[in-house]
């Protein structure tokens, strides 16, 4: 497939028309109607963070497409990374982005990087070392882009995880078979509670992959937990471009009303970033109310509950809806490594 | 080849006939008498602790067979897992085996899990979360057995370490060439001092290896470290079920003699499980009496010295024995990954 | 190729012909003039110390031959190892190399280790277990070659970095592509300030590259930041016999004029070693005098400046030298993956 993008850093940046030759291309992989070979190509990947899913499903789509993959814990297995610029490098920082990136792009033909500052396994958030308008910007993945001479791949930032993204947005496709698809269809995002406070980056890629898609998009959450309005923006213009629409509600009934997919997702507001003692103290009343479970589902048409995993079972989802047929959440996660088969394919495979 | 058992978790679980074949298969790869391919295919390995071994052997298994291997160490690379059922996860874990095990069953062909409680590389044996008949139960590797959709490997459990036992149980057969093979060889399993309470996980599978050879077995260990029952028990019948004999004894002149193999193995006691501090002091009087060396040897009938590796030298064993003729550990190593190969085509070779 | 050496532990102990070969077979696999193809087989690497070029590149040459890796974090991934001779082994290792190099030769091809005591991401200079007399001796890493029954590689030691050194060999090979080379021509190893006294290994191995080529070699740096007198005897007596010379010199200027060839280096002193507060406190003196920036750079005759990275940024290098058209640092880095690629294909390619 041709496509018109160089990095695969947010889905906000990259062209529909793009989006659904990915998909379709991860479709026809699934069904073995299509086949991608990268023999003896490498993809190197950096983790800041832990990760299962996106690890694991990007070292088996790159076996099974014959090429390897590179896994490096950053500051564990490596160097302290630096991507200020200008600066004296005399404190923690060994390695800068201008000699990593371009160094990377002469061992690997693509490059993926997790960098986010609130993915931990700790049981408290992690301090954070900037506003939220700050981190938003992702500076060391875009700095990791701009001086790689191959492709990168975004593996979650602060502002996005387009890969959870594409592989939603071909669950979505996948389970809309239909001649319209998913255009016009109920698709409901909603806060959950969580004990910590979690990433945008995950819900603000969900939503603009259902968008994306000319879904009808609904945005479910507390007041206060909105995500970033700049995000909303572009969900609602993607969902307009596409035949669909977007609104953002707080109130439950209404949005789960007539929804055919529930993608629930738990994440901390904007409003208290860095400030995360004082948002749990003030979303523990959220606690009872905002735990989906079986009552959420009846209220739904029927609707298929997404989640983009892990998970803390009968914290945010209950064992009820987890564990019944209505649950896709291991479909959509097997989705992550065609979706991602079909984007290395794209980004490496010969013109054709 | 084909095969009755579904998971790899305990030799005392998988038939005999299972077991011949596996290593009969494993012989003849070593020899390069046959030949097995995997390409494309994936192993997922979760490591909760360290490994050179099975890690190693693993690894290098598949990338000869054409696959290859994803190795994730829980925890690090990883978030924290649970397994128990029906609780709020709103503690250290983030993700439960019920998502676990199926999402890497889509990623993967086949999973390995290597979860000791008492696998460290500390200087003190490390703490325990339960009791022996609680940690025997080896919970987190059977519900990650339940809900995966392929095969799992046990790489190392509380209770039971199969593919030291399978290696071992080939090594016996390569070393016992004549027509009977081993059936009826006298085989020793011997405790060992060490300053920690290591785990029972390698003896027990050892003593079922050599006692599902039909061999002649005697487990030789200081009153109050034994073996757990159920677990001798189990061993007394394969070996007289296979035309041997087990009995276990705390006279070591009267079970070197005649022996043709002595493995060592250095573990805790069952009877102070948890109480680790009280039963070092214990043992502190079996220090010298129970570090085997040259003169253990001299009362053997010419035994070959075996061991699972890692061992302390000076400490556990005598530097005279390991670095003499008679010790096989490093053929017995070697072993490991040509009965690994074995047990991976036969898991997920096409049947033929 | 055939050639003369089975470990690949020192350039000091490297014969010239084989070097010039290993360069020539790199220069034309980057050409693509050459083929190299190694199926099937593993390279094992552990490592002790963090690595981003060492282990990147040597997993992207293994793929890119068609064989495969095992990285193992050494202490994390893995048992703690020993390799004293006739100790008992009741402390913090668990694992002798005795055992651990045979076994792993069982597994893999090839072996590579980084051991390094000065090598580590922390903020202050490691302790060091001895004195650099006794640390020189690289006890760990002759040790794993001595009991290795297949090839080992250094991947940087106390003393050595042979990797670095060859691929920075073939770096000037390629730059100088006249009819006689780099013989002569005029190439500068510099000394440059650091907050931490760094090891000593990559300097030696870049200085012995160079000598070994024959060219006009100068060691630059402040009184008392001089190598081990071994080291560079060594590499007198390298340059010499190619038709080239070595000299020692602090004086910057005379060192830079006529220079073609300018590699940075940051190291730590052999008389402060092991007294690092001190060495610190004395060079203090020294930071603004050798940092390498324009000034230096516009004193040579339009060199080419080389550092082996990672690099502090401002610190060690000033932003003006690193980002002109003179440096070659990155070409120097992509160079370690085709002069890896060279030498595996010599330790494990077929006679031919």
């Amino acid at each position: 497939m041709s496509r018109s993008f160089r990095h695969f850093l947010s889905l906000r940046e990259i062209p529909r028309e793009d989006l659904d030759a990915l998909c379709l291309l991860a479709l026809s992989l699934k069904r073995r109607e299509a086949v991608a070979r990268l023999p003896g190509r490498v993809l190197g990947m950096l983790f800041f963070n832990p990760s299962v899913r996106t690890r694991a499903s990007f070292e088996s789509a790159m076996a099974r497409l014959g090429g390897a993959s590179i896994a490096l814990a950053a500051g564990r297995d490596t160097w302290n990374f630096e991507h200020r610029e200008g600066i004296a490098m005399d404190g923690a920082t060994q390695e800068h982005v201008k000699e990593l990136a371009p160094v990377l792009s002469r061992y690997c033909d693509v490059l993926g990087v997790r960098k986010s500052e609130l993915v931990t396994t700790s049981a408290t958030t992690a301090e954070v070392s900037g506003s939220w308008d700050d981190l938003k910007r992702d500076g060391f993945l875009r700095a990791l882009a701009r001086y790689a001479t191959v492709p990168v791949i975004n593996l979650e930032s602060n502002a996005d995880h387009p890969c959870q993204g594409l592989a939603d947005r071909m669950t979505l496709l996948e389970r809309c078979p239909g001649p319209d698809g998913p255009r016009g269809v109920k698709y409901v995002l909603t806060w959950a509670w969580h004990t910590k406070s979690l990433p945008m980056a995950t819900p603000n890629s969900q939503l603009e992959a259902a968008a994306s898609l000319g879904m009808d998009v609904t945005l479910l959450c507390p007041e206060g937990w909105e995500l970033d309005p700049e995000v909303t923006a572009a969900a609602r213009a993607s969902a307009e471009a596409a035949g669909g629409g977007l609104r953002v509600t707080h109130d439950r009934d209404a949005a789960l009303a007539g929804a055919r997919f529930l993608c629930a997702k738990e994440w901390g507001s904007t409003r208290y970033y860095g400030r995360f003692d004082e948002e749990r103290r003030d979303k523990e009343r959220l606690r009872e109310a905002w735990r989906v479970d079986g009552r959420w589902m009846a209220r739904t048409a029927g609707a298929s509950f997404m989640h983009c995993l892990p998970v803390r079972r009968g914290v945010v989802v209950a064992d009820d809806v987890l564990d019944s047929p209505a649950s896709i959440v291991v479909d959509q996660a097997e989705n992550r490594m065609w979706a991602q088969m079909a984007l290395l394919a794209s980004l490496l495979g010969e013109p054709g």
